[in-house]
């Protein structure tokens, strides 16, 4: 924390900010400038309220240096956190990139499993497909709920593929976290804290969506709730930010892959189909998200998008998720990286 | 909806797109243009899924025209939406002006009758403090819980003010309807359609505020769900939004105030404490959201901001509060409002 | 400046920024902490590149302290600047709100003459009127030019109004400068700094309107650029950013107007006519302008705005000018202001 | 254009509004709808102002159809436009990948030519760097102008490599008409006007960074400005545009390349030095920027940015540049592109 002195400020206001800080229990440190003076402080473990300080008279302004967040760090752990799925050779983090793929939502056994059976076949690992949908409209198709989980249930059974789909409240996450791999917190929830302090109770790996105005610190601060309650094993998405630029449905904020990659050890995805909410620009896009170094893609994919309950107009047929198959494996030895065609599955899951 | 074609598009595009159209159910209305040919859609009574037509071949694009949400709108409700609170004369919506003060968070039954005795003494009718606090940081202090609900119904009885706090989940939230008077959903929660739902089931008014990125229509959608499921007795919130501007903690959009009054009956309060974090701005935007037409003022108020345990250094001095009442007090005529200074008890609450 | 480095920074690493900073001319201040070292920089007159500092091993971040803008400062000049028109009893600054209002676009003689007689009867003391449009289309009516200019100059000698309109480049500069009373420089040139330097070096004020996406320190710089060149006449003018938020065409700032007065001794305007776009929306946040306590309101008027030939939709009629001033007369005193009703002049302008 | 009407529209103001469409020259087409009538327009060659409209009685809203850019549109010319560089094998746009690298500033002939060796060596076949610089500082170094300008056409005697720089008003743009193969508009001069009508004059490419926070069609109109005064030469960069995420300097918005290339015929470039601010993710994103389908590349290069005089901490060195190159080099087939190394100079240039 550093505190910046007004130009003006006498030697009776810097020495009543020293004195202050003293009595908050830190050091001060002052710093006598060509234009002004600043004040350092150090001993602070946790938060110091800048506030209280900006109103001491004299005072310019309060500069925080520390980061929050603790565990969600390189600080704390350097080596990249690497998410495994027992009895399978699929994870997430490290040298191979993760591709998942299904429905915005699941809509019936008969669409689930003619999706699931196509991005399988293209070499998916991961299936995602939404049980319980966050709508803007109370009017608007909700999901089918448990229905859904048993569906997918038995995509992963059928096809070793393992799942993802998101929770929205205690009832569902439970229910999640029975029926799913990985349980999914979307965007509008990014800081919904009780739902994240569920989620790092759950002993599942849990995939946390960038809010739609979440700062990078925001983002790590939302992983920082459910590791802080124990649960280790947090994945990042990238799915678009919303900005005024207006020809896509959100603006895809790619340059944060590499934030994170600098920040954190967690592995970040990248969600190309809410992140430009166009099936014309989600090649692209999942193209660029490998290039620039993610650890895997979200893709929707539909093979009737017409007729989806929603999200229709950014879902992919399952012959364009064949072609961005073939083109991020492609891109991905020049990032270091290897894309894997296909689930082993090794053992009985869950 | 209106389906905008391309400028080369050909006969037999436009006679598919019709044709798309009627399959779908309703009525196609192709009107040929100088530079190209928009198809006009009617007989969708609910929502067309815009993304399927855009498709289709040669469609430019396709832009949708009736408004998502119904109960919110003055379409359904001509006549302002008045919230009464049974046993006294406060109300929310209509010719007074609402006032909602106090702490960020309630921190002791002292801290909190200290500043209720205050407020009251300035003519608040509203006492808001959090109970359940919903912070960036795990590690920062959550609130008292029920505790703090029990100080505040301790208040409305020593001092008449009715009580708005915060509900951050379902249990959460049956508590808040059970002891305060308005169920406040925060900024980070305005898109948990769980959580909105719940309260929509409650018998108690909810307060909804603006999330961080909301537009208007997803701020009316949030209410939407409230009244969809029943509760009648909903109040909108600005509290500024999330821009790059850099000398405010968010950015107070106070032209929101007219849009809402134009297009829905409810009534909506302004923020201006976490609409621009700094102490030193609250009053100046305080006058501004009664001069532009707010129905009332939610402000944080401290005797001690300096030890405050959260938002210290947006939360007003009890004598600025004093102040302020006295400048809205003098603005409310000429926006044909008065300020009611204090509330008048004429049965016992609850 | 502050460098902040990483929690496992080395003593070698730190002691070699240290040196750095030395051969850069400056004093390091090294500061230990609990959790890492922070490095204060004096003895800086100029400004430091941060980013070489950034590269160096070890370096998290470095934070800049000092502000970039020195005569906008008050630190520089603490009273307020107040701008006078020699000849008259108008002023831009101090205890009276300036009001500006006119046309978007000067369309005709008439048109100019028939809005300038119904603003002066309702008491502007400012006449405002494009001759020079920046346009976002070529194929868009692009100004009358210096025929705007002269007919602008003898609604001056008809009605005493003092003239502001904008200089787009240094062509229509050299011209506004002959003709009118405040070179208006807009918001799309706010950083064209080539015309900010040109209107430093003229001898009448010159007012900045702020950027589409400008922060506050851009826009005190854009002033800078102005002050520098030796022309203290500076008036800043918030006409609303660019958002997310779709309700208005802009979201106006007012919190700005708090933010300029504390930092800034520069008086500063507020456009609500550019800052919502919608003429229903124009009085509400006019009387929140003058109520945040902005030094004055710049607005679009035209009788016949359905036919005008630029911005109709945001010009309020003259009748609603005439109520808009009888609103904000009222609000006046409240925020320790007056509205002065017409100009007095006491000698031949110019 | 579309009218909505409002639902409680009277027929007799749905028949005004007919009336007045008529009065303008247009044809209105009135379609009823279950909820509200809807009336679409035509026979509007140019532009409708839809405030008008807007303000009659009975009117919810009006909405765009048309385009308003022209000759920037595929409507009028569908194949890609390729900018030849005459005497040279250099194109932009096409099949070919355009790398344009250099410094920031020319701040010197040492600096300009031992950075100019580096990036030919690399096989990059433009030169960038900045003769008149547009600092937000007035305090700032403005560039060498002229000098930077003849040091740069050395460069290309030597080196061969085609020079882009930036204009900054009349002046500067007719020396660097003069000197260079591009004339750059930068993005804080996207929307002067002026600048790009003296563009559309000249007799050399043009290359239009998109402003910080212009829409795609702004960036297209800016670009109209420039074609419709018979410059059909029109390059465009996306170089990041000003959100609220403050992990980069600007938020790179790759999105906008696949949805110019629908729209426009215009080749499009990416800057990712600017468009992230940091050296330690300019590769990563310029790998993304080619992934995505980018026309090309425009990087910051410098042997010693830690002495740069402008933009050092975001300059990559030439050992990064030349890692870029074989870094895009293998992504450019998977995008149906090559990277030309080097360029071919066959006859003596200008």
């Amino acid at each position: 924390m550093l505190v910046v002195m007004k130009a003006q400020a006498t030697t009776e206001e810097i020495a009543a900010v020293c004195k202050h800080i003293e009595q908050l229990g830190f050091r001060p440190h002052p710093l006598p400038g060509a234009q002004r003076t600043a004040i350092g402080i150090t001993g602070n473990q946790g938060e110091v309220d800048r506030g209280n300080i900006e109103c001491l008279s004299g005072v310019a302004e309060v500069i925080r240096v520390s980061k929050p967040y603790k565990l969600a760090s390189r600080d704390v752990k350097d080596e990249n956190t690497v998410i495994q799925f027992p009895g399978t050779d699929a994870v997430i983090g490290g040298a191979n990139l993760a591709v998942v793929a299904g429905p915005c939502s699941i809509e019936s056994r008969e669409q689930a499993f003619a999706i699931a059976e196509q991005v399988a076949a293209s070499g998916a690992q991961f299936f995602r497909g939404g049980a319980f949908k966050p709508r803007t409209s109370p009017y608007a198709f909700q999901g089918m709920g448990l229905e859904a989980l048993k569906i997918m249930a038995d995509i992963r059974a059928a096809f070793g593929l393992r799942i993802i789909t998101e929770a929205i409240d205690n009832e569902s996450l439970e229910m999640v976290e029975a029926y799913a791999d990985v349980i999914q917190i979307g965007a509008r929830n990014m800081q919904n804290y009780s739902l994240l302090k569920r989620a790092g109770r759950a002993r599942k790996p849990v995939l946390v969506k960038r809010g739609l105005s979440a700062t990078l610190d925001e983002l790590l601060m939302a992983a920082e709730y459910v590791l802080s309650e124990g649960n280790y094993q947090v994945i990042l998405c990238e799915r678009g930010v919303r900005t005024f630029a207006d020809h896509t449905r959100n603006t895809l904020d790619l340059s944060i892959v590499p934030a994170v990659q600098r920040l954190s050890h967690l592995p970040i995805l990248v969600d190309p189909s809410h992140g430009t909410g166009k099936r014309d620009k989600v090649l692209q896009l999942a193209r660029a998200a490998v290039a620039v170094g993610a650890d895997g893609i979200m893709v929707e994919v539909h093979h009737q998008p017409d007729i989806a309950l929603s999200d229709g107009p950014q879902s992919i047929y399952p012959e364009q998720f064949s072609l961005m198959m073939d083109e991020i494996e492609q891109i991905a030895p020049i990032v270091h990286r290897r894309l894997p065609r296909g689930i082993q599955v090794t053992a009985a899951a869950l």
